[in-house]
């Protein structure tokens, strides 16, 4: 079963009748506003549903016939709501069109495969007829992997949605794996598994709105990678439909016949084929979670001691560094606590007190896992925190974190309410270079937001954490928030976009860690890959989908 | 340097004036032919290479005087020893070939590169010619991966020895990567590597034969992959010399930007390109290294144990398991203790007196790095074993194991001088089927031996070690022993590979877990893969290899 489309924001984050996380009279707003100095919060709430107009559906009666014959005609919707609700996915960029009800890509139809025959047959019917699909699982993509692009100028666009194909088929305690069907969402997956006392424990932070094989197709990391793994590490073997028939990954835990073909499939966003069952590595549910925080004086040193934890072989399964700024940002506007109230002056005073200045940078460790493992972990952790000058925040940090780590996506559509604009990304770099590659992506992401700027006095925050940690690099998370240009929203974002890129590939970072690529990482994919390779991609490329049906445009451009 | 090879066996293993580790004075013959069936050892030497014909070079003149022009008249060779030496890699199948003098398959020449601009000369000279190119490190490949065998009948074969690029580039401490020339041999690299505290520590049997490239073009495993990784897992990046140009593959720690193609290299096995240069994962040197013994009741006491070892999370460098037969081989012929003496009989009965029966299980496990680790890390994985009913043996076994690692192929080249074959192979499998799988290769191998004996009473050893620990399962490595048909060893052989090729596949084995694929293996993989996932590969290939000059015939066949 999926989440019915109309109980879901179509043009927005979560449910449609869910609380607003920042009413009109939450104090953050008015801090907010002197923080992104301007001068006042313009009102810029979306169009209703209702005054939209989007363009007809264009598939002819047989094309309609000949789907409903296939996943039966319930399964085959043409009406606006789901052609709007499938049109794009959710980065800020989409919104910026959702909201302003600019519905030029909705595709002619969507329909809901139930099994992987079902789905082999919408292929070859859209083969035969030149249609594109797009496979959708929960449209979270922040990179357009989901928009209805045709593959060329007034092509029919057909949106091919997992989500009915959700069943558990096998769980092995044994090997620690479970085969699902991969149109399952993220807390219908783990309540499947967690009911048999295993996890999967993927939680990123669309974990709510996404799917299985939305992961695998994008190479997603959840927030607890480092014990649990980015989805290319958990993906065991997969069930695609492909232009070229069901394709069935290998399924060994390592091999050396031949390369591995499993690492193709994770990342190919949906342009290979559309991945119906996935098996995956599983974990006995924890005995014990322990989330706790430490403040060090600076980036660099919180740098030194994450990159000595993972190099000692501790067994973590979350590192995250903040920032100065965004340790602030956090203090200041998750709280009610005002920035400048006396609490705050107190703590500033006994930081400065301890030699923290004004630099101080949260780190939250998790460990999970057996008790004695986690114990002893946890006491190997906190000695590399203390020995590189950390003061010890304890588990109240990590618990509130931990509480609320699915949060920040749901604070956007009440921003975008207000005038104001949110966006990440994301890369990865090897160690030697991950606090000049974070200098030198804030200042282009600052030096572009100041380009592009409503006001003279407006300006952005930009706020970097350090979100997951590997033996020779880490990646580094990049939120900025900015007064909109409402006269040229997209193009700001256009130029913001444009300087992080090309910054993060001049500088050896890649052009994505865990978002993907998308459309709007598809002109620096070539340049990433190098031309032997992106030649390379485009060949596998080929071979699968000859006719190139399958989410034309996304990845290779 | 390369290792000059005439000091090298071109028909065997080691150094060509190495002590024979087994004289013909030893005890363990007369212990082996008993225990073998034979009614004695025939003398089969190996035919002195003096004595052997091998045909003339067909390279024009025309050829090699371009092939001088690009690594210089001294770096061509086409004497008789080196092509001798390049004929074939090192495979017990190999040697029949090798030890009778059959030198059908040589190469016409031998060329020997300094850097990547010479090698990507030399492919482009046999694209332009079609001449078949043979990339060859240490030769050490057991599945036929580095034979000179041509892509067209009467074809020309030039092999490209990449022994002589062996500089370090960069080592980042870091990071913990180090850049390094893909022909450098094993001890070599990690004496670079080790002067300055640091270790890739990557120690497969063939350590002190095989280079860097050929790990990686193979994805070998070395004995301590649980630490180290299997070289797809120690692989960050790779400088490739292909037929389209120089391929440098990704260097991020973690990327979404598509899907990795550092893992297609892995494996490739020479059909894509000559890996010229690889970025590695280092260690520092460990503080502490612990290896010891356990010994169980039964194998599957010990495949549980393993595998509540690396679900409990805890760090391990190896955790290998041999069966009762491999168990009991060991105690009798790698000491010149008698397995019928009375230490041996008063062993048994000690162990009998505890439970454990005649099927006693030896189980080695290793862990290295800093010594708080490695301490905690012992303690663990002793309870584990201990609560699956283990008796202690202590770190002399496991310290005996360490010191005699590299030893096991130096066995052979006597064996095969007295009648005597013995070959390996490997597969993995999930926990779920690892004890079926071993009973059903074990008894297909014996079955092909049985079927293919030289004597009415002659018979097979055949043993079979756990070697390499996944959470979702382990490799099973096979030995056999067996006495020669000598007037049909080559079928003889073909007859075991074929029954334990086909058992491995219909039983959910991979056709290897890190010896490769080759001439012996090809005709699986197809099944492995699937018939998409072949075509895919197939796909890969004639892109990067559009002639298909680059070791035709292995792996894809």
């Amino acid at each position: 079963m999926t989440i019915e489309r109309k109980s879901l924001r179509w043009n927005g984050w979560g449910l449609a009748d869910q609380e607003n996380m920042l009413p009109d009279a939450a104090p953050q707003w008015d801090r907010m506003r002197e923080a992104l100095g301007m001068s006042h919060l313009p009102d810029t709430k979306a169009k209703p549903f209702e005054t939209i107009t989007i363009a007809p559906c264009r598939l002819s009666d047989n094309i309609i016939a000949r789907l409903s014959a296939i996943v039966g005609g319930a399964q085959v919707k043409t009406d606006n709501y789901e052609r709007a609700f499938h049109a794009r996915g959710k980065s800020y960029h989409d919104l910026l069109y959702l909201r302003a009800g600019k519905l030029d890509l909705a595709p002619d139809a969507v329909v809901y495969p139930r099994d992987i025959s079902e789905v082999i047959e919408v292929i070859n019917l859209a083969s035969e007829e030149d249609i594109t699909l797009i496979p959708y699982g929960g449209g979270s993509s922040v990179v357009g992997g989901v928009n209805a692009t045709a593959k060329s100028i007034g092509g029919n666009v057909v949106t091919l949605d997992t989500t009915l194909m959700t069943r558990v088929i096998q769980i092995d305690k044994i090997a620690m794996t479970a085969t699902i069907e991969a149109g399952i969402y993220g807390p219908a997956l783990e309540e499947a598994l967690q009911k048999h006392g295993v996890t999967l424990a993927h939680y990123p932070q669309s974990f709510e709105f996404s799917t299985l094989g939305g992961w695998i197709a994008a190479r997603g990391a959840g927030q607890q990678s480092n014990r649990y793994g980015k989805a290319e590490k958990w993906l065991v073997s997969a069930k695609v439909a492909t232009p070229r028939g069901i394709w069935m990954t290998e399924a060994t835990p390592a091999s050396a016949a031949g390369p591995n073909l499993n690492q193709i499939l994770a990342g190919s966003e949906g342009t290979l084929g559309v991945i119906c069952e996935a098996t995956v590595r599983i974990h006995d549910l924890p005995d014990r979670k322990d989330y706790r925080g430490y403040l060090f004086k600076n980036f660099s040193s919180g740098v030194e001691a994450a990159r000595h934890i993972i190099h000692a072989d501790i067994p973590v399964a979350m590192v995250r560094l903040s920032d100065a700024e965004e340790t602030r940002f956090f203090q200041a506007f998750s709280s009610t606590n005002s920035p400048t109230g006396f609490k705050a002056r107190l703590r500033r005073a006994y930081l400065r007190f301890h030699g923290f200045g004004d630099e101080p940078c949260l780190m939250l460790i998790g460990h999970e896992g057996d008790t004695d493992t986690v114990t002893w972990a946890q006491s190997q952790t906190e000695n590399i925190c203390t020995s590189h000058g950390a003061m010890k925040l304890g588990t109240s940090a990590g618990e509130r974190w931990y509480e609320t780590r699915f949060n920040s996506p749901y604070a956007r559509d009440p921003m975008m309410d207000h005038g104001i604009g949110i966006d990440t990304l994301e890369t990865s770099t090897r160690w030697s270079n991950i606090n000049a590659l974070r200098e030198k992506t804030v200042a282009a992401i600052e030096k572009a937001i100041a380009e592009n700027k409503p006001e003279a006095n407006s300006r952005a925050i930009v706020m970097t954490h350090v979100s997951h940690i590997y033996p020779d690099g880490a990646s580094l998370y990049f939120t900025f928030v900015f007064p909109r240009q409402l006269d040229r929203e997209v193009e700001q974002w256009q130029a913001i976009k444009r300087a992080a890129s090309d910054i993060l590939l001049e500088n050896k970072g890649t052009i994505s860690h865990h978002h993907g690529v998308g459309l709007d990482h598809a002109p620096w994919l070539a340049e990433e890959k190098g031309a032997i390779g992106f030649e390379l991609l485009k060949a596998i490329n080929a071979d699968m989908d000859p006719k190139g049906v399958m989410n034309p445009g996304k990845l290779l451009g």
